[in-house]
């Protein structure tokens, strides 16, 4: 049985492509697949489970040596099982930057593409046995393209993103607006989870200037749920900073539909990473970053202190 | 200018699949590209560089930060110049084992297969593309293609490497198993290299048991042009292996047409080796391992001390 999944702390496409491949898997190539998580689906993720009849995959917390698996939406060893490196490791399909610390025991199939969705790298790859996909299957493309391209406004989108997602809308008769508006509430609906959930949710391990930081982004339609609750969530920082073993959180709320974010300034460290990285102007304790939507194209490759 | 290479030490692949790919590059994607070599050619790439009409590429030693540079046949970074991670690297094209060591300073594309070629791969990547190619290009791909099987005996080869490779003889005419032959005794013809230069001509670092290797293989039709030199060769092997920072060199001369190696056993570790990865009896200085002749699959993997 081979064990398709995608990063911890899932989304949208990490739980929808490893759902993808895993039928790909077993109804064209004719393996045995199964998708498998490495945490609880957030709101979005689940909202689309549901939506197109998924039950949703098994959470697992290692993989065990020679265990046979797929990584899909991440190369990156820290988002994955402590023992991965010990899989058999068949294949990698992925849209990240390389970060260098996965090795295979022989040559495998990896595909990276700077596409803006792995289900999309996933929709090329299939050709035309994509043909075959089941509506649900299709559907599940179809949100991880909306997820990761915030519906077309995140910069990571292309034109290859764009043209398969309108492609899949039309054949299955879903209007993207409406269904993205769904998704976006699903993803909003925050109000459940623990202040240190949430600077966890979406979030990156990233190192700059000799300090390591949590790089959070909460996507949401209502950034105002999640900046009423401002001052437990940075007094949550240090916490979970010193649980995670970095210097810092940064949590960017993303306003989708304003395409800006808010960056919580919660000490003079991320007052110097807001000015340093954004050429921001702080006053009080949160910047607004116009435009800044996309962590892989705007923040990452920005951060500076 | 895109700057496209092989690892170092160049072989065919190493060579002729930078020289496809610039070209592919150059008159299909319109952009500006050139192949580059990170060390001179062996006897058989420079046979394939005549052969089909190209002059030898720019030997490179290190690239500069910032620049662009696209990295064929290899993920490794001890293959790789120095600065690799410095570079902007676009675009790996390679099927080898990922080693885990590039970084990239975004999401690029990345197509690694388990095929015996290269070429092989680019050519997939071309599509309807490859009919564009000239017959140089053509005759290059074939030649890295038999290269690379050792034309068909190599347990590296697929049947995609086979089908690409009889297409693109059947379409420029070539006889393969004349034009293996010339390869083959092109790549043969090493009277001209020192003991040293052997030792290193195509050879991969590899760690195992706590021992450093330099795992050595010379792929010849003429075993015993390379065997009457043994007694100097092991001389050599200490020096070679105390200037590159490991505690073994271990050659294995491939009999490419019997489809069989002889390791020079130096010492008591290569004896160790031999006997416990190969199961191998040893008595004198040299050992023969029936049907081994791929680095890849049946040296690398079996290795142990």
């Amino acid at each position: 049985m081979i064990q398709v999944f995608g990063h911890m702390a899932p989304d949208t496409d990490a739980t929808g492509s490893a759902i993808v491949w895993a039928w790909y898997l077993n109804e064209v190539k004719g393996q045995s697949a199964a998708a498998k998580l490495l945490g609880t689906p957030n709101t979005e993720a689940a909202f689309v489970l549901n939506r197109w009849g998924f039950d949703q995959p098994e959470i697992i917390t290692d993989v065990a040596a020679g265990d046979d698996v797929v990584i899909v939406d991440t190369n990156n060893p820290a988002e994955l099982p402590a023992s991965i490196n010990d899989a058999n490791i068949l294949e990698i399909i992925d849209h990240h930057m390389l970060v260098g610390g996965i090795k295979t025991k022989g040559p495998i199939n990896i595909t990276v593409r700077p596409l803006a969705c792995t289900a999309t790298i996933m929709a090329d790859l299939m050709g035309d046995d994509l043909a075959k996909a089941p509506d649900a299957i299709k559907g599940v493309m179809l949100s991880c393209i909306i997820s990761d391209t915030l519906e077309f406004r995140s910069p990571t989108t292309t034109d290859v993103d764009v043209a398969r997602a309108k492609a899949l809308a039309a054949e299955l008769g879903v209007d993207i607006a409406e269904y993205a508006a769904e998704m976006f509430a699903a993803k909003s609906d925050v109000s459940a989870f623990s202040d240190a959930e949430l600077l966890r949710m979406d979030s990156k391990k990233y190192e700059v200037g000799g300090k390591a930081f949590r790089v959070s982004v909460l996507e949401t339609t209502t950034p105002a749920i999640v900046l009423d609750r401002k001052a437990s969530l940075m007094d949550s920082m240090t916490t979970v900073a010193s649980e995670d073993g970095v210097d810092q959180v940064l949590l960017f709320v993303v306003d989708i539909l304003n395409e800006e974010s808010t960056l919580l300034v919660s000490n003079d460290l991320v007052k110097t990473v807001a000015e340093k990285s954004f050429g921001a102007t702080v006053t009080g304790d949160t910047v607004v970053l116009p435009g800044v939507v996309s962590r892989k194209k705007q923040i990452i490759p920005q951060l500076a202190v």
